[in-house]
């Protein structure tokens, strides 16, 4: 049986790439089908991933469509786009017939406007083909653009042996059965009945008397975040998704929503990078340059204002040189604590744990960037004082940089908590929006004191 | 019906909070029991953290364990921690009772040494005191530590008959059923089953003739991160986890890889921000400072090391002031060029989809950095060639930012690739790391360039 068992600490070997390359130009088609077909079709999609395009589809049109549907599901959005575009709009379709429909009408979604149509007027299952156009018409942002039409659903009034026959049927075409729906005469959801609960009922009892009137559901308008909010929340697998009058619409399953879940935190970790749209190392300069100088203007902009600022106090400053040589130390300083501040509120936010008043956050925030910053400016004291023997001098940078860290801290602070009111995502807090204006704030505030405590 | 459905949009409002809190210190426990009776158990969670720890914990009394071990699951660490240092061994005993062995595990391992042995020797079913005592013996870091000992597995001699009769046992203990397991009579695990195909499977069938050999699983020392990165790619919503000898041992669900995942990308952000140590916004100054500190002190060091090179070039300062008030843009500018190319880098690496060498990488890198230097150096020549009206200045500036520019790209790709070759988390290398490296780098690199166009 050990051969049968699929190892699942499959890795791409460059030996097994070159090995498929050959096969592939020498249109070996038995060999390569006999290399393929024992694998997963993720492991066939990675291998897919690392050859030329022309070889790819190469593969895709010599393995039956049961198969490739599978396989371009898994595949980089890039990497599908262009295979699909050498396929033609029957091709596609015969890929699309094997798909569920939250998988297809994703495809078609992903495919140019004029191919559209096309593809789907050469679907030839007429009910799959209304399921799909229906999830076309949902908005993207929505549980509807999440959802398969693919669920199991039983009417109260059957008896369970009814419900099981009418389920092997149902069955078929719904891969996983997390949970079976319970409607009324009317479609509208009114419970739920797990496999097992079914497997242990008396065959002669009826679903109302056996089935379990709560469960969980969203709106088909309900925004993604939400429902994984609501899935992770209540442990769910599956979630059924209903309209206004409740009617059973569809259902969304946990790897969608971990999908959801990674999307979101990557998009997190690039707007806290400074990246803008959603890009990968393997993008092109171009969509990389897009994505990434947006941000380096608004930096550039800020250090400009940084200039401006250091220029205005030149006069002042002719006896103090050094004042000038610490302004990237307090604006990393000031960077520094705002990032971390932001990022602590960002999280909050999205984990739905930030309780209390904006008030207390910024009081909270404040004794610690104090605390913080009271240590790093005794350690700073020291070492100017050390090194230039003026007492004046190391006060004026340590005091200025007290108070950099708190007023950097609440900035930090303040900014996600008051864009989350205002209902924009907070996420763009952290970076280089926060890093920028703390500069500029961090060097003007850090002059300013200095000329007091200097008598300037 | 209308009414029996779950509200799943449960949102905590003051005045049922206010509710609550007035009914516990007014001791009205059957209006307490009422209140709560029809809400979820991570509902009351979220209640219970808004109470004080005593009101929360006259409520966990008030319960009955069944409900209260699921709700004490829901809590946050360090409220949970609080709660079960008032209980009693034997009622946190009871607790673990109801809860399934992984959950159980957690709990335990969560008390302060001294409590585990006495809370495990009051667990009264022998067979789970066992396998929580098993489940405890395994790395933090490894699947072991993340399975659960409930599982449905059947014998490949068994009748399909016998299988649903024998599971209707088993099943019992498993909330919920995704795959039942077949093993051999060594209890090696041999393949799969679903419960969709043994209910359309004949009674009579024995299960060697119906099971699937093909398996995913997981040794019991794998990493929760490979175990996450399986289960990802073959979506899967559970694996099983066995030993060297192929023994089964218990499995891993999908609601506990979404915990591992959120984990993760929860700590790649904090490190991008300079937080090291799992922290929330709720925790306390000391423990935020404990976090925070550290790379503070980084960046303090940094701007010391910044100042230092200043001071070095200090001669210059009279007649080429204006160099000096372009530091904070220069470091800036490397920070954040260094910070993008890591991130990418980094989510490249945790997807398991940077390809190629490292050369290409850079070179990759080094073309981007240029483009974007090249762009940006051009408008900050404008901006100081009309501000200071000095032709070589502007362009020993904006000549310096090019190259800073394309240092801080390497820089920022090469650390996280050589960390990951080096078996290190790569998330370090984004953030205060890089941002602080690049810095000095970056004004030293500037400060070069601009004495040899300037012929300082």
């Amino acid at each position: 049986m050990e051969e049968n068992n699929k190892n699942i600490q499959f890795k791409i070997s460059d030996e097994l790439i070159d090995n498929v390359e050959q096969l592939v130009d020498s249109r070996s088609d038995t060999k390569i089908l006999e290399l393929l077909n024992d694998l997963h079709h993720a492991d066939t999609a990675e291998i897919l991933e690392e050859l030329k395009i022309e070889q790819a589809t190469y593969i895709i049109k010599l393995l039956d469509s049961e198969k490739t549907s599978e396989i371009l599901m898994e595949l980089d959005d890039d990497d599908r786009e262009k295979i699909l575009s050498t396929l033609s709009a029957k091709e596609i379709a015969e890929e699309i017939e094997e798909l569920d429909t939250d998988d297809a009408a994703d495809i078609i979604a992903e495919l140019p406007e004029e191919r559209q149509e096309e593809v789907i007027s050469k679907i030839e299952d007429e009910e799959h083909k209304a399921e799909i156009q229906e999830l076309l018409t949902y908005d993207e942002d929505t549980a509807g653009a999440l959802m398969a039409k693919e669920l199991v659903s039983v009417n109260e009034n059957w008896t369970v042996t009814q419900c099981v026959k009418e389920m092997r049927a149902q069955a078929e075409e719904v891969t996983r059965v997390h949970s079976i729906y319970v409607v009324d005469d009317a479609d509208r959801l009114i419970g739920r009945l797990s496999l097992k609960d079914l497997l242990m009922a008396s065959p002669r009892a009826h679903i109302s008397t056996v089935y379990i009137p709560k469960v969980d559901y969203v709106k088909v308008d309900e925004a993604p975040d939400e429902v994984a909010r609501v899935m992770q929340k209540y442990d769910l697998e599956a979630i059924p998704v209903v309209d206004e009058n409740k009617t059973l619409l569809g259902r969304i399953t946990i790897d969608d929503i971990v999908d959801v879940i990674k999307e979101e935190a990557e998009k997190d970790y690039q707007l806290a990078a400074g990246i803008t749209q959603d890009v990968e190392a393997d993008d092109s300069i171009i969509e990389l340059t897009r994505a990434r100088l947006p941000w380096l203007f608004l930096g550039l902009l800020g250090g400009i204002g940084a200039f401006l600022i250091m220029e205005g106090f030149h006069g002042a400053f002719q006896k103090y040189a050094v004042l000038f040589f610490f302004t990237p130390l307090i604006a990393a300083m000031a960077g520094n604590v705002g990032v971390q501040s932001s990022a602590i509120i960002v999280q909050g936010l999205a984990n739905d744990d930030v309780k209390g008043s904006i008030n207390n956050r910024l009081i909270k925030e404040m004794l610690l960037a104090a605390l913080n910053g009271l240590i790093l400016a005794l350690f700073l004291f020291l070492f100017v004082w050390g090194y230039t023997k003026e007492i004046p001098k190391a006060l004026a940078i340590s005091v200025s940089l007290i108070v950099v860290i708190i007023v950097a801290g609440l900035i930090g602070t303040f900014v996600p908590l008051f864009l989350d009111k205002k209902g924009i995502d907070p996420a763009i807090a952290t970076g280089p929006f926060i890093t920028t204006s703390n500069d500029i704030f961090g060097i003007l505030i850090y002059f300013w004191i200095a000329k007091l405590i200097l008598n300037i």
